[in-house]
This record gives C-alpha cells, structure tokens and sequence, in this order.
C-alpha cells in the first residue's frame, strides 16, 4: 500500500491498473451480425482469394491490353467480339489477340484478356467489330483474383474493435461468426446517505442520484454490461457487503460518492481489507476528479469515482472507458492522441495549476474554417455542465492554463 | 422526374431527399435506462429546482460570509460551532452571525448560512470555536438551490440524441421515462447476378455479398433497425416485388448493386413505376459513391447505393446515416464542420475533378503535434480499403486535388 494516499498522474494511474490486469477476458463465439463494435478474441484469416477471380470494375470490353497500345480516336485499334461475359458465371473459350468479349461490371475475366476498356473508349462498327480509342495498360478496370484479400492473410487482427466495413469484409470471405471477448460486466455502487432513487421524491436535503444512471449510459455506449447496486449508505459494513457481492457478479465495480474525506477513508478501508494489491491509487493529478481512487481485487479493477457528477464522468471518460472498450489503455501516440482528435480556439482564459491536467468541459462553435471551444462554466457538482457540454478540452499539466486564443485539444463526446 | 439522370451535388441531393421527408418519425415511450442513444420525440422540462436547496461543495463550516471578511492567518475571524450539518436531512436552527455549522460535501444549508469555509482554512480553537484564516463570498464552496436546472426550463430540447450525461440529468429531475423517436426500420436488398450469401461458396465468377452485411452494420451503429431481404437478381419484376414488400415493412429502404448501366436502368425504372415522386436523383457529384440514386416513395426514403462497397459505404455516410439517427441532414456550419472534425496533413498529392467532392479512404498517423493522412490506396470495389482506412478525408467540390503536406478535413470511423 506504498502509494495509499499518493496523488498519480494519469499516465500513472493507469499504468498502476494496466499491470493488473488480465491478459486476455473471457470470450464467447457470436454471430457475424452480432459482432458490430466487440473485440475480436483471435485473428480472422481469409481461407481463399477474394474476389477468386479476376474482374471487371467496368463495363466494356475484356481485351489484352497489347492490341490497343496506340489506339486514338483518329486510328482506333479494332477487335473482333468473339464472346460476352454473363455475370455470375465462368467465360468460356478465351480472347486471343484481334478479339475482345463483352463485359459487364463485376464479371469474370475471360482466359487471355488482362484488361478492360470502358465502354465510353470504344465505337461499335458492327455487331461483331469494335474499334477502341484510347489504350489501356494491363490490369486496367479490373480487379486481380485476391486483391482484396488473400488467402491466409490477416483480415482482422486479435483485438480489433468491429466497425461496419469489417462485418463486410468477414462476409466477403466466409467467415458466418466470429470469437469475441465476452462485454464487460461492471457493477455499479453509488454512496451517500443524502442520495434517493431517480424514481423517488427527495425530501429536503436530498437529491436524486445522477451518477449511478450517467454510469450506466456511459457504460453502455463503451459496449459493457452495466448492473446497478444502488444506493449504500457510507457505512464500513454495508460497503463492504455490497462490494463482495458486485465483485462476485461482475468484473468490474465502480462506487461514486462520497467526496467527503471520511467517506473516502471508509471506501479505501474496505478496498484494503477486501483483498490484494487493494488501493493502487487515491488521487490522480486531475481536475475535477482529484478524489480518484483506483484498486484491484482479486484481478478485478475497483474504482472509487467521485460523487459530483461531472467528476465521475471525466474519471470514467480516462480511467474505465478504456477497459469496458476492452482495448486497454491508449500507448501509442496515435492513440494516445486520438483520445483527443479535435483542435479548437479556446475562448477565454482559464487558469491550471502546473502538474495538475484539466479538462474543461467545451461547447464548441464553428467560423470562418475554425472550432471554436467555449468553456462551460459552473461546478462539477452540477449534470447540467456535462448535458450543456461537446465535449472536454485538454489543459496538459506542464501548462499552468490557456489563453484564449489558444488551441485547445478537445474530446467529443 | 425532371431531375432523373441528373447528377446532383451532396448539398442538393440533401436537399432533394429532406424536402420530402415526414415532420415527425413515430415515437414510443421507453425507460430511461433503455434511451442510450435514441432521440428525444419531446422536450424534458424539470418540475422541480435541482438541487432542491443550498448545497455545500464541500467539507467545511456553513457561515455567514460578511463574518469572515478580512480574516487572514495571523488575524483569524473566530465563530462559535452553534451545530452540525447532517447528510441527507433538514437542518435544524439557523446560523447567526458569529456562528458556524459543521458541513460535510453534499450538505444542505441551514437558514441565515450564505457560503461553506473550507476545513482547510480553519483552524479548530476548541470543541465550540473556530478560526477561519480566509475569507468567503457569498455563494462560496456551494451551489444554489436550482443551480443544476431550474422547475420549468427545459433540461433536454426535442430532437437530442440522449448521452450517458443526459440518462443523469434525467434522473435528477426524476424523468424515469422518455418519449423516442422509434428507431427507423431499414431495408436492405442486394442485387447481382454474380452475388452468393456469404455463408455460401462461390463458383466461379461468384463472390460473396458484402454490402448487405456492411449496410446492416452500418445501420445498428446509427441506431437504427436494419432488416435484411437477400439478394436478388437484376430483373424488372423480381426487384419490383422484394421493393413492394420491403416498403411496406420498413421506414427506408436501401438497394446496392447493379452498378452496370443496364442494372441501373432497371432499378430506376421499378422505382419509378412503383409511386410519387419517384427518383429525385441518379448520381452526386462525388467520388467514390457517383451512381447513387435518391428517390422518395409513399414517403419513404429509397437509396440505390453503388454496388463496389467501399462507394456503397461513402453515400450511405453522406445521405443515409444523417436519417437513420433521426438527427436530419446537417444544416448549421457547425454541425457541417463535425461531419469532417479532424485536421490532418495529407501524405501525397491527390487529383480531384473540378465540381466533383472526393472521399478518401485514409490511415491516420500521429507526430510532432499532427496527425497525417495516409490515403489507402485501392479500388473502390475492395472491401479492404475501407478496412485499412481510420476515415475519410474531404476534398471539396471547389479544389482540383491537394498537394502533399495541405491539410484535410477527417471524418472518424
């Protein structure tokens, strides 16, 4: 428990929980259609050459390329049609030199022909004679057996999150289903004897729960299965009953909640005396979210997020986000930048303290070529700065703020 | 049909496709829980102020602010400690000047309290005084009583697409259901003669269809609700009979295929044949994507996308996707400039037709501060290079190509 009470910087931090964490979750075998946005658990390979064929992208006229070398409008290069290509089938015969088949886009290469010449390039003379005018190169309007993939090769790596166009690459060689990392089960805990059930009428000094809901959803839209505990009170052995049981239940758990210093201490007790490692973290140099606490039990990463919703939200965005997407923390610099993709002008000054990374919560706007990134104001106590948000800018810890005029590196969300 | 087999830019072929589209989709009620990603059929006003009351941010002593005026370490302003906040309920009495109630985070303030002293600049004299060594403003280290939202303003406007935030705003004022748009019900036909399932194996000068399966993600990951009727071949009456029954079944309808003029004709003339208006357009002036056909039937949206799928992808993000997440097409100039959000240098020179706008496929790489463009090179007809590619970049209608090191404008996968 070295770093109890350590503040970590977010590279830190998740570092901390990376060296924890499994190699490899749990998979499952689902359906190609099933599969949009899970990781693969294993590479797909194709098994044959797609397309197993050579074929037209146009429709013309399969040639071979050589007879029409020179061709211009004032000489054209004629051919004779020796045979026409029906789509879906296997051409017969095979165009020798002088002869060209009739293509439609998509068919079959003819054996011989190594190139097609666009319809708009040739002049009928007869039914049996064309005469091209512009020459094509071989493998011209065509596509090579294998060129989209070929046997053996790699068409999805391990770890790859399904986008559209790769249901229609499986599709494209075979592949009918496809092994998957089973969705991430995280359990959710929301602290705080002040707190009631969305659906109640809160009394005075009361309010609703938000966090346990916002978790949810954003659990959700990063593909995980999201399960609600509901609402404990801050007490050392009622946290520690339901923390036994969402661990049981899921693979992850999240409390949010208690921000007050006493209730910290009984979250981070409970974590300790849970299990081991316990609590890698409790702060991360991050504002808001400071009161961050990051732990692993029995393999399984627990993080205490805070209770003002806004807090929560941005903790979850950079510490769980990454792990309920399954593709583990961003590395590369790609990636890494990709967390962020959007520049934009920041509107006003904001201050930061040095070490301390921010993240301001932005409505942008757009003029004359350029997102403009206008920090939403109020506390991170209130929903209302995250519903009225775009997403958040970035403010680096070796900046102590930004001047408005800057660039900022923003976040959608 | 004044406009058939007139070639149309994205922005009229919008135009074209929403003059005819219905004021409101059909909505249903559903949980809360279940709206991730749905659209709000009717604004959400709160009933109540949220929070309900004053609220302490944090850990401290609820005072009277004009009390601490001037305080400073070696001048403290001393209070009397006259009670002690309780999480969660109504506090008893009322703070007079030169007294204090303890208050932890997420406490409600008692009568005459204005502002919350952080614990931090106290110090504790005895059990029933302290020093505070900073002064508060009023408002300080807490939030008001409807600063979150307000009863009666609107805490989500029709037409928003719900985010995990919003799941926690809704709770917070209680809304435990919500009025959707259902989500739209598409169609999706493939026609080829060449086209098998993709469970099946191809003969020769066969292949696999993959639009259908590409188009169908493409759907679920814009929230909508796709439906697949197979493959059918490039036949008057055949494409006449799955159009009928698909119309009737879904809200949209996608065709993909027939990218050979005769194939063309075909589908334009069933379309035609089948009701008002009919085709609005047979082609944008975009590459790849050009034989796209837009027309509007009983109503509904009917797209002919372009058989090679890398196209067949192209129109579908451009005119479909904008209508399967109810949002419409983009209008304001920032909500045009989101469609394109990240700024890249492109890698190589490109050629792009005067009046034509060009999406290229691109692999994003990241250096020094700037992600690059790398176009994935490839015909239009392989899968895989919409595989390969992080997005699209945007050359406009205005630009005859970009030279290496210009920057584009990316649209994310």
């Amino acid at each position: 428990m070295a770093e109890l009470f350590n503040v970590l910087t977010v590279d830190e931090a998740r570092a901390a929980i990376a060296a924890h964490l499994p190699d490899k979750w749990p998979h499952e075998k689902v359906p190609v259609l099933k599969s949009l946005g899970r990781r693969l658990a294993a590479e797909v390979r194709a098994v044959d050459d797609v397309p197993g064929f050579d074929r037209s992208t146009m429709d013309g006229f399969a040639v071979r390329a050589r007879d029409t070398y020179g061709a211009t409008e004032g000489m054209p290069a004629y051919v004779d049609i020796t045979g026409e290509i029906i789509i879906g089938r296997r051409p017969e015969g095979e165009v020798k030199s002088g002869q060209a088949y009739r293509i439609p886009t998509g068919g079959m290469l003819p054996a011989g022909a190594d190139a097609v010449v666009m319809v708009e390039y040739t002049e009928e003379l007869d039914s049996r004679t064309i005469g091209i005018i512009k020459p094509v190169a071989p493998g011209e309007n065509m596509v090579r057996r294998g060129d989209d993939i070929a046997a053996g090769e790699i068409a999805l790596p391990v770890g790859h999150q399904i986008r559209a166009q790769d249901l229609g690459m499986l599709s494209s060689i075979g592949v009918t289903e496809v092994e998957v990392a089973v969705s991430l089960k995280v359990g959710i805990v929301s602290t705080g004897d002040e707190l009631v059930n969305p659906g109640e009428n809160p009394l005075s000094g009361q309010v609703r729960d938000i966090n346990s809901h916002a978790l949810y959803g954003a659990i959700a839209a990063c593909g995980g299965a999201p399960r609600l505990y509901g609402i404990v009170s801050d007490n050392y052995e009622k946290l520690k009953d339901i923390l036994r049981v969402a661990l049981k239940d899921n693979d992850m758990v999240l409390f949010s909640g208690g921000s007050s210093v006493g209730t910290r201490d009984v979250a981070s007790k409970v974590i300790d005396a849970a299990g081991k490692p316990g609590v890698l973290f409790h702060g991360i140099a991050i504002s808001p979210g400071k009161p961050a606490l990051g732990a692993i039990l029995g393999g399984k990463p627990v993080f205490g997020l805070p209770g003002h919703p806004a807090s929560a939200m941005v903790v979850f965005d950079l510490m769980v986000a990454p792990l309920v997407r399954m593709g583990g923390y961003p590395t590369g610099a790609k990636e890494i930048a990709m967390e962020f993709p959007l520049r934009a002008v920041i509107t006003r000054n904001l201050r930061s303290a040095a070490g301390r990374e921010d993240f301001v919560r932005v409505k942008l706007g757009y003029s004359d070529g350029r997102f403009f990134a206008e920090p939403v104001l109020g506390k991170s106590g209130l929903i209302s700065t995250m519903v009225r948000a775009d997403g958040l800018a970035h403010i680096p810890a070796g900046k102590e703020g930004v001047e408005a005029g800057e660039i900022v590196e923003v976040k959608l969300f």
